[in-house]
């Protein structure tokens, strides 16, 4: 189909794994960073998390462009079409992750008017967890690596783990201790945010999957689990 | 593209979109299910939408096959594309309603086994504003109607004020009485599944408006919004 007006396909292509990479980076760097200021009640850094999201949406719509232009331009079979149509999803889950980072960090901000209630173990453990698994989800994507699809998959119970031992460990705070309950709830909240960073990466470790088998893994495993 | 052996590209778009309607029928079935679960505490219902996810995920797959089916035997153009990965979008918008009404029925569960808090009142009211808002945003997508999504997208703003009422009241009362949090804590999380399923409406209205105007009007209002 390629012509000289219209880049080449292969090209068209990689540019937009390019591009999906860079925002899967943008992605895991507001996690770590609305994680760390709530570690360290920095104040500086939950307001360039909260402020910070115009680069990532700016990809949003423009990885959006390019899978439309690159469907109606090169009308991609099989293969190639169901990578595009990957890139589609794995598009809108990044961008959710990137609220979710906002959720979080408003959470410190409220966390930080209060005393710490506990130190801080498990929650940085759920945002290292997610934040591999996103990256490992997107290295699955790039190099149509379905073994690597398969443990971002894994990973999740870890996730859902860490979530309910929170839960518990501080319910028993709030209980023990009503003044610890508003600085509590933003802490499980928290942990829900980073449960569902972890979601997205399964999203999209189960779109590689289907991608580069066309076999669809979604609604076996992992649908319709305890909450907590 | 059409020739006997490959349906009419008109057919089968109109297949699409009575399929996502249904999708949406069932997804707005489960979350009234789910409340009514809640507010009647009836166990045998809350059971009923934790098993009846089946429907929708087979739909799920159904429809992206659909899609996918679309896109490589009649390669659409223009608005037609469009069209097609709005479809993409919101199938799983969708599916991921139905794991919320999942989500709000674990939380009815728990919740009937302590004494109720309070009388449910804003709950039923922010269920209604969310399945209101899908339907319409569904309708909006058929009918190419943004005027319609547009109203949609107004809606999110009473969902929001209701959360935040609702979590300052449930506040108020574990505050009061520590013996009311672990079943204050389930109210809460519910009104959270309620306010996501209200975002799947509005990224699904949003997508119309994208897909009719070729306007982006996503990444300006709406987005960064304090979480309570």
């Amino acid at each position: 189909m390629a012509t000289n007006s219209v880049p080449h396909f292969q090209e068209e292509l990689d540019q937009l794994k390019s591009r999906l990479l860079e925002m899967g980076g943008l992605a895991e760097d507001r996690v770590r960073s609305s994680v760390r200021a709530l570690v360290d009640r920095d104040r500086a850094l939950v307001e360039r998390v909260i402020e910070g999201d115009t680069p990532i949406n700016q990809l949003h719509i423009e990885i959006d462009s390019r899978c439309v232009r690159l469907l109606a331009l090169h009308q991609p079979m099989a293969v190639d079409l169901r990578f595009i149509l990957s890139a589609v999803k794995i598009n809108t889950d990044l961008e959710r992750v990137g609220d979710l980072a906002i959720n979080i960090a408003e959470a410190a901000r409220r966390y930080a008017q209060h005393a710490p209630v506990k130190k801080l173990i498990d929650i940085p453990r759920m945002a290292t967890i997610a934040q591999t698994m996103l990256r490992d989800s997107l290295d699955s994507f790039v190099r149509r690596d379905t073994d690597l699809a398969q443990r971002v998959l894994n990973e999740d119970d870890k996730l859902d783990a860490l979530k309910t031992q929170i839960f518990r460990e501080l319910l028993t705070y709030m209980l023990q201790d009503p003044g610890t309950i508003e600085a509590a709830l933003d802490l499980i909240l928290i942990s829900r945010h980073l449960e569902r960073i972890g979601d997205h990466a399964t999203n999209i470790a189960e779109d590689v999957i289907f991608m580069v088998s066309a076999r669809d893994v979604r609604h076996h495993a992992g649908e319709g689990q305890p909450s907590h």
